[in-house]
């Protein structure tokens, strides 16, 4: 069956389906080694998690992306997807328009891209568009500051598909296998909720809450509504959680039946977050347009860092966007905390107790982690503590949190084969 | 301001606004006496609650609501309000098509009626088509079996308004006095919670999670989605609880904060139950249109009684409904629960654990009031526990429920002045 996608157009996949085609394909390419972002990119690309891109983009594009917000043919787009190159390279390996390059990660054969346009930008006017600032310590704008001076826009072809390995293999849906899943469950509406945490219980309400927002008006004998954790996995800083513990932390509070398990479900996006606020907001709804959702979740600070965004701005874009523009919702959530007068896990638009209710606090949630002492099951569930722990004695060399050890030593995300 | 109330009709509004003319009105007029429900019809009438009623219903639209669940007009409507009376009293009093006779209740001029039909009724078919059942342990087969021998049709005139005593003055709203105070709040949305109870926190969380779902993808910074606790206030029986503690101990989780201010609010409609099911759940509804709701709660066994009806036969009467026969939305809503796993008040919907979560009994909630033992305040909140002890005290002769000197002493709900 043939899904659609953003901006009216088939879900894209573009992978080669046997080695033997593959090997083929890549006979006598030039090649060209790439980054982990870049290598992520091709990934969400080639399996229509950006649909309708088909590559990387062209000048046109990233023009209208900043300037308008859309694509060239006015298909709304936030942020320029971009294949970024050292002109030397390019000249050291004559590498032209009309070429197609083999694109190497991890010593292995892993996309090819058609060279359609070489071309220059100003990295400055990306900044201030995707960022709305050119400050060098915005961790988006330093990732633009480490683009190569060149760009190449081209199609993407998959011709090595990645192995996810456990934990993540289990939690891999591309959006076409998203959308089979969904059928199968018999969701009419699918509401998104994006995260890089392992969740307390104001996430977990963060979920219930909006879940009766995009149910709506829905009968509820029969549950045609779910809920999709999509967790965000890409470059790690010290001090995150280890993936391993966010995504199998997610699972257990499905496991342990805090969630039923006809309503949600647990996976993952590669993607790196450029911390934009309001437009990532965007880009983080059309990617889950495109896996099937019909809603998503936007809290506090959504994709915001710093003070670079005010708490709401990624809730008010949305209202600026063109009528038909996006097919998925946007559902947006105040704050859960704790009320000690409720007793409970409460809501800043329903409970009165704006005195008395406390915020999550993720410092707060860390160090009891860190410490390992068991914290109330109001607040974090015990099931979801253990779970935590056991990865990090698994997967974390003993820690939750990344440590120059997790980020040297980890397994990798994802094994390539030999072709 | 004009407001459109149920079937496109302008609210009604029958109500003398002076006692001069009132005084001029019922000169020489044939009088009648009534009962309570007749005297809270009438007034549901006259201010609107029953909008496009301007009075008790004539044969036709008795038939039409019978046989096909619509006034004689085609405006959706599910339960007949007719006046009944002896045929002996028709005969001794020379009671006519076209005469206008005056209602008395409680020895005081009420409402004028003009009789426009005198007929009888099959109340087999009436109550076959209203409560599906003609079993005379039904209270409201019983409450049909009572009804006098002959129906007047005809238009409701209030001559005399109802002066509401404390506690209710302060929450008596007319629908158009409802629809200005909306207006006030800034609610776009509005969502009925029909209550005859003290509040423990499953219905709290009832209306918390209602509320989300009416609210549905509306931005949340400016909340104009509002909760409307609107009160039945009707014939009560022993063992009920007090009208005044239902009022009170609604109001009280207002007050102590456990809503905001500004999305929550009490109220009251005169109305004796019929506990006529799926059937009254559309009245219920209808009334809240009138009163301005967009939205209407309805949980598990809504104005249901014993076992006539299915426990979601109210849920699933709204998909029967012509397309914009109701300009209002019903949210269906499972069941709230206290769950041990989740340490707190949860959703059949949403948490798994439907072993251990625990339903609200109304009889283990009555029997903590009864015996003044503090219950925990994630079950029953403090404030509301203490406001209905207080109730009982003051309105109750020490009880929080109706006993046989409540019923036989209490204060009227609202007073009549002598014309």
């Amino acid at each position: 069956m043939e899904y659609t996608g953003h901006g009216g157009k088939a879900i894209v996949e573009r992978v080669v389906s046997s080695q033997s085609q593959a090997r083929e394909l890549i006979k006598g390419l030039k090649s060209v080694a790439v980054t982990g972002r870049t290598a992520r990119e091709c990934i969400g690309i080639a399996y229509g998690f950006f649909t309708p891109l088909e590559g990387f983009m062209h000048k046109a594009d990233v023009d209208t992306v900043c300037e308008k917000m859309t694509l060239a043919n006015g298909t709304l787009w936030p942020i320029p997807i971009v294949f970024d190159i050292r002109e030397e390279e390019i000249r050291e390996k004559t590498i032209e328009k009309g070429n197609t390059i083999l694109l190497i990660y991890r010593d292995r054969a892993f996309a090819t891209l058609e060279v359609e346009e070489i071309f220059n930008y100003d990295i400055a006017k990306m900044k201030q568009a995707v960022f709305g600032t050119i400050d060098a310590k915005h961790p988006g704008v330093k990732m633009y500051d480490g683009f190569e001076d060149t760009f190449i826009a081209g199609k993407i072809t998959l011709v090595n598909r990645p192995k996810f390995q456990p934990p993540f293999d289990k939690f891999w849906y591309t959006p076409n296998q998203m959308r089979q899943k969904i059928a199968e469950k018999g969701w009419k509406r699918t509401i998104a909720h994006q995260t890089r945490n392992v969740p307390h219980s104001g996430h977990e309400w963060l979920m219930k809450g909006a879940w009766f927002s995009a149910n709506g008006e829905m009968p509820v004998e029969k549950l045609e509504t779910g809920i999709l954790v999509s967790c965000i996995i890409g470059p790690k800083r010290l001090g995150d959680y280890i993936d391993e513990a966010i995504l199998l932390g997610q699972q257990k509070l499905h496991d342990a039946g805090y969630f039923r398990d006809d309503i949600h479900m647990v996976s993952f996006v590669m993607w790196d977050m450029r911390y934009a606020g309001p437009k990532e907001a965007i880009l983080h709804a059309i990617i889950r347009e495109n896996l099937g959702c019909t809603h998503h979740m936007f809290g506090r600070d959504h994709a915001g860092v710093d003070s670079y965004y005010d708490s709401y701005d990624a809730h008010r874009i949305f209202d600026q966007l063109p009528q038909g523009s996006l097919n998925i919702k946007p559902v947006r959530v105040l704050e859960w905390g704790y009320c000690p007068i409720c007793g409970e896990v409460t809501y800043s638009g329903l409970c009165g107790h704006n005195k008395e209710r406390q915020a999550f606090s993720g410092t707060m949630i860390r160090s009891i982690v860190q410490d390992k002492v068991k914290p109330t099951r109001l607040i974090f569930r015990p099931e979801v503590f253990d779970q935590v722990i056991e990865s990090a004695e698994k997967y974390g060399f003993g820690s939750p949190f990344c440590t120059e050890e997790y980020l040297d030593k980890r397994q990798p995300v994802f094994e390539l084969a030999k072709l």
